[in-house]
């Protein structure tokens, strides 16, 4: 029997919030279902940010009006702060994620909160939740996400005694499942696993989850240490899109097929179809205006069918 | 004391052999020199081919001829067979590299010859140098690539019992160092430690040095998987240059500058100026007609200086 790991597909949200072309809530429900045609189980759908800053995001309402529950598929909606978690309430997604930082520099700009701040924030949503009545399963999962783990492009490196701290703080209330994330593109993977061990001692219980950005092209060798310290839950996006392409050196996360080519070809399990994924890669290539940036998307797998 | 990795530079020869853009000999030896000022000590320089196959390697002679010795820096020649060798004796190369192949379907298509007639080839220049003449250091040191490690795009899987034969065989010929390459970027991080594991059993005294091809993206998972494996000797290509723009999915190797970027983050020792190597990446890349494919000489280094 070989090992599982899951992608959570995150294209639909991190891919096209850092795109510059702007999709239809139609058009990125639309992007779902092929995600979900070609193997995704989890996908992050939605934001729910204000338009005004993130105007690629607009209408996650729209668009989780056309993705209705479904047995064995899970849509993910973010959250910054507790007006997002309200909002994710009045829809049907089925996992909320909610955006923490390791840094203040990192969080005060993205969403206006220190990380004590954000950590209060999340007792007060994790609070409601334990307040909150309803029928089993009415409420959605929940997880966060640690920004800038492996450092912050406004307050620079970050310390190992940093993120085992704010993980452990973070399990405490109740989290069941933290992604560990490489914002920015800058980790190697010897501190990839230096990372998930002091984060793993510090929640022994939590199911780490990893996300990576392909900046400085480490990407998938950072995957690649991450699975090998025991992670088998990891981000990636369709294509690898997002990154501004007009801004320089942005970069999306590290890309589902090529992720999905290199765990399917070690013998790993991941449910999805290559081909098709290269396909819907394509597609949404067509839909930004520029050729998606992954690896598999050119070159086609190996060896071929 | 950190661990000194050793990046064996292949951009004017691997590099350059694969790009539309046909550069003099000139403006090789030109690159060379750059590269020895960003800090490179070991450069693939020159390829002993035919022109007529590979033109842009057309005046081998005429570049080595603008690099005499110099004390501390190694330009190699690649030879295809002992014709090639002849020619390199006849230059200021420091180093030949004779191209093996791990199938005969690689073999046959890229030099002529089956895997056999390429070991008794190896094992007659092999023979040439223990019978020659001359003043000790006079003769060139000698390395082997074996391509094809990790599939062959005509005989397809490479098995490791395969690859742990020749590798035997190569060593036993006297080779010290042989190169294991990922030709066709099929290599997924596990299978590198797999052969690594193997190649090291079948010739435990020779040196060990890698050479990657970043076509589905795992070219740094792949470096890293072999450090872990405790090579200390890589191939990398300044730019990641290589690989014909126009041939779908075709790449080049894994960019030197990326390759530094990961290590020296995580506290190798390259000798490598990232900065400087950057510059020159982007300088090819004006050469050649088209930006250097690399993520560093988008993106820059981390922390920024």
């Amino acid at each position: 029997m070989s090992r599982r790991i899951t992608i959570v597909e995150v294209g639909p949200r991190d891919g096209l919030q850092n795109e510059t072309a702007i999709l239809e809530p139609i058009m990125r429900a639309n992007l779902v279902r092929r995600l979900e045609g070609a193997g995704a189980r989890r996908i992050e759908a939605v934001s729910f940010v204000h338009p005004k800053y993130v105007p690629q995001m607009a209408g996650a309402e729209e668009v989780m009006a056309d993705l209705p529950h479904e047995a064995g598929r899970s849509r993910i909606g973010l959250v910054l702060n507790g007006k997002g978690y309200d909002r994710a309430l009045g829809t049907a997604v089925d996992e909320v994620n909610v955006a923490m930082s390791a840094t203040d520099g990192f969080g005060l700009k993205n969403q206006g909160l220190s990380v004590e701040q954000q950590v209060q924030m999340l007792a007060d949503i994790m609070a409601g939740r334990a307040n909150a009545e309803g029928a089993p399963g009415a409420t959605p999962s929940l997880s966060a996400t640690l920004s800038c783990v492996w450092g912050c492009p406004f307050d620079g490196e970050v310390s190992i005694d940093q993120v085992a701290d704010l993980v452990g703080r973070i399990a405490e209330l109740g989290v069941e499942e933290i992604a560990l994330a490489d914002t920015i593109g800058v980790g190697d993977p010897w501190a990839v696993t230096r990372k998930v061990e002091a984060a793993r001692k510090a929640a022994p219980d939590a199911v780490l989850r990893l996300h990576f950005h392909d900046t400085r092209n480490t990407g998938l060798a950072n995957a690649y240490a991450g699975v090998e310290a025991g992670v088998d839950v990891l981000d990636a996006s369709v294509g690898g899109i997002g990154g501004c392409p007009f801004a320089p050196g942005a970069t999306g996360n590290i890309a589902t097929e090529d992720l999905v080519y290199m765990l399917e070809r070690a013998g790993f399990e991941t449910g999805y179809d290559l081909d098709a994924l290269i396909t819907t890669a394509r597609w949404i290539g067509e839909k930004i205006g520029r050729p998606a940036p992954s690896a598999l998307s050119r070159a086609g797998g190996w060896p071929r069918s």
